[in-house]
């Protein structure tokens, strides 16, 4: 096909239901440290400190817990006409959103991308205040800005054609001679707006924010200690290997995962290079070679289509049981039992 | 005129004039930790930590100090000849030069800018290996990779008109009513690749590089006072107003000014709002309060020509005493004695 | 005189005169992060995080800013006799103090010391609860307990046999051939519970509380740029050559100077080491080289007698205006202007 | 019995028998950034940089790993004598050591002490240049001073009968209704000089090395894993319930366990509260609830009595399957597989 894909800037905002939105507003607003740019009965719009952007989060009320929405900014209003075009030519369904359907956000399409996605294209903006110098606001992770989505889908290798065709580049994959196990792309001039991590998809793996420093991370889940809300921590502290983001893995009250993410790299540069990990090197999931907790690669949030379903999920086409992986979500060698003691040396 | 400006990506490289090669060694690899690339008979070329083109860095033994070229790099081949198009139809100084001239790097074109400055254009650069995750190979400062240039000039607003004309973004700026004190432009998104300070110039005001976290930024004042030393501190650490970095200035065996810069924000979004300080806010400087010493508006590094000759100096036509300025170069309330006890929030 | 001194344990308490204590409460409780114990009209008692003891700061309401106690913890009940007994053969004035006199601490004697302050010796206090993991309640600073008094006497060589002859150990000093300018000394294994400054005195320098890392101390400055009370940042953040300590000085509301103190060392051996600094060493007081602003060395707090009296002030006997000290609280080299750009190089 | 003990001033020094010196000494030096003091065929003794005695570790060549030695520094030379005594009184195994016999070291008593752990005293020590400020001087995990010993014995409540004796305080318990699984215990003002994990002993669970920030801690790991290390990384980091230490367990070349121990509150009061943490507490073990791993309470170094020779190793008489324990050193509720999601929160 030759439809001109949408000029896209970044991964703008995520939209979650739950089903509990007072203690939804806890975990994002006084845990996170986000800040509530606006609410309705049923709805919360939050931003990080950092964002000059109307809200990066939305947080909706409803009767069970799903990803119902995964939002891009684009570069001007004419790709969003652009967008509509070119998933129509995809064969995606796609649906018209007017000007302040969602608070603060401009005329929108929104489309079911050819992985099952309900992904939504936006221009215009309300402009907020940054709040990064409001250090007398700052609470729990300090979370300054969105930095990425990373879904599951049952073949990466698809997913990374869809996504390379809309024009993202590729910071960094895990693979092998014959099979792409994961990737990272991005458009925006960081490692990532979206991973694809493989497993039974579509399901949203989880969310990224991104805080400065790592003592941000530590700091957190101290306080999660202090409420005795310690098991919301699901992952980490740890350094990836792939990125080298120093990153934390929380589950909200609802189950969605929830990654901070600290520290990044620049890759704005017109030929910047893709580092591929092999599937066999324990440091690509973690640099520090700790296993990964099963519900980690198991466990992702259904989501929802376009009228609100929630769609089907397909499981990967090559499980591989056998092959040792952690960040690239196909499980650990051998079955829980042995994943215990298990250290990345051991597996060379 | 209609000429179209070069596509620059970014701030990719400063070649410094110094006096003693060996000492500008010790004080870039082994206090910076930057890494050497190459080297050659009376010069070396040197590199961050995160960084994947060649070098970032040329220092040049010479017999005297000076700024010899500000390195922009281009998104393609094609962007080299519209630099000499561009700065041809501006009526500057303008030089070809071949692959190679500088080692791993391609074909550039070298000007004179209307600012007095001398700048390249290039694309092409051999690729290094990313050191990122050799966290063994960390030293001192563990700079990540050069951020941004600034220097000084006797008209702001003329820098800014020059800058804006070759698509450069403004981050923020400090003004009042009828001055342009100081500018910040990007073209990267981060806060900036180019900062415009008032003073006497055409000058090298100083080079930044990033590092990721303000631990990094304490030990080099560590080391340097360890080293007795520390009278290459001249200013900081502490948080900017403007840009919100954490910040520290030295002065290199030569007195070029380096600035450790840690913590940035994103630009990237299509209307990224500019922030304008006024310049009675006495947080803009130094979001503590601390008052700037002298030096750090009045010491600059002389800039070369085309041909190696210093360029000459013009002071500011409204050099405003009586302003309290800081990060903005015109000076502080009153002289150096009432500077001394001098308090930000006294100012108000 | 061969009295039996007490048995001090650690510099427990201070008590500060203020003349708003709503301002006083928003300084220690909202900014530096302490909690308060027990409230009374007029009065507030707070403590540090990981503090078990009732309080170590008194805040009372009072017509002018003064420090009217300094309080040590004894080891036994006997010890409280022990000082009445030693500092009446000192002939100083000595009170008793009931148990309950001040809330949470039991009998206590208060001597007028040969060095002019208020000084108590209690030994029973309430025991509260350590809330060193209760993250959830961390706040600004995040204090986590007391560390030393710091007073400023005429006679420092004088302060120093009254204080060893109390059984103090000597951490560190100030001097050089002639004259002791300041001296660091301790009971509990740190670096000390009691330094003495020279200067104009009786008078209390600074109080210091302890927080664990460096990055709660850049915190603490983000916040009080944040509520664009930057001036309350006198000195600092930066590194004490005496005592190794990342330092913060800040101004309370009265004009109190209160020391964040981070870092420390070990001192409990029994032939534990002095380290003597050469008042010539530039880093001695701050370590990488940095002026100290003239109010640090010429400001400090008036000291209340047990009638609640201010104590009249004796200059020192040697002010050596030549002598270019700043921890020492000597002054600096020359006066104001020339200390502007003062580097500690430049002095040797 | 009334003999009277050694005054204790603190755990001093730690003894490994290790099979390759070059490795161990790329582990401790390089890794841990210990300082070499001195030097024999077969032999090398360290110190951290904050420290003025000899030495705080020595690592001797041997044909198989094991502990060959527990110092304490007692407070003057007659302590020497009353250990001698002591001991004798207790009927355990006593050897005098001449001046000399360890390099830096004067004369000491060694002792097969009633836990079977071979433990010497001593009060001479030559004195060494603290490095503190040598901050060109740090490396890796930049290790200050030894903080602790633990030891794994079979009778934990027998354990803490001998060491109080001793006169060691006690700071935190892990413990039940009828049981005490761990006990932190001290001499200096710290959170211990020897804590009592149960399990089969005697033997050393880990020797800990005090460090002063979180973020060396993370430096250390992302060094290993630079070094393909990673699998050296045992647990951690993470913070502990019990001391509130950030902390981080590796293994070194021989598989001896060292604890790198961040952050750590003053003990010193006489009446000093001890913590006792219920063993059905999920974050004593790790105040972000994360699962210990099985080789943490499984393995340990064998020790050895005075004469060189392994002591044989008792089992705990109640090892409690059914408890969830972790610090304690008991085991995990149930067996590995379900050990794996194993969340703290899920316990109760």
């Amino acid at each position: 096909m030759n439809a001109i894909p949408p000029d896209i800037v970044r991964a703008a905002c995520a939209e979650l239901a739950v089903t509990d939105l007072g203690r939804a507003r806890w975990f994002y607003a006084d845990l996170l440290g986000m800040v509530v740019t606006a609410q309705q009965p049923g709805a919360l719009y939050l931003r990080g400190l950092e964002e000059t952007t109307h809200h990066s989060l939305v947080l909706r009320q409803a009767p069970a817990p799903a990803a119902a929405r995964l939002a891009y900014r684009v570069r001007t209003p004419g790709d969003i006409d652009r967008a509509a075009a070119y998933f129509t030519a995809l064969g995606c369904p796609v649906r018209q959103v007017p000007a302040g359907a969602t608070p603060g956000i401009g005329p929108a399409v929104r489309v079911l991308d050819p992985l099952g996605f309900p992904v939504e294209f936006f221009h215009q903006t309300d402009r907020v205040e940054r709040l990064t110098q409001r250090y007398d606001l700052y609470r729990g992770a300090e979370i300054a800005r969105i930095d990425h989505f990373n879904v599951m889908v049952p073949d990466v290798a698809a997913g990374y054609r869809y996504y390379t065709g809309l024009g993202f580049g590729c910071s960094e994959t895990i693979e092998d001679g014959r099979t792409l196990y994961a990737a990272w792309l991005y458009r925006k001039q960081t490692v990532h707006d979206i991973a694809l991590t493989g497993g039974a998809g579509p399901r949203l793996h989880h969310v990224a924010f991104f805080t400065h420093e790592s003592h941000q991370v530590l700091r957190t889940c101290d306080i999660l200690g202090a409420l005795h809300e310690e098991a919301r921590i699901e992952r980490g502290p740890g350094r990836h290997g792939v990125s080298n983001a120093f990153y934390l893995y929380l589950r909200d009250p609802d189950g969605h995962r929830i990654e901070i993410y600290t520290s990044d790299y620049y890759t704005g540069d017109p030929d910047h290079p893709t580092v591929r990990w092999d599937v066999s090197d324990p440091r690509r999931r973690d640099f520090w070679g700790h296993a990964v907790v099963q519900s980690w690669y198991d466990e992702a949030s259904p989501v929802l289509d376009l009228d609100g379903t929630q769609v089907p999920v397909t499981a990967p086409e090559h499980r591989e049981a056998g092959v040792t992986v952690g960040a690239d979500g196909f499980g650990v060698r051998g079955s829980g039992p042995e994943a215990v003691p298990f250290k990345a040396g051991d597996q060379v």
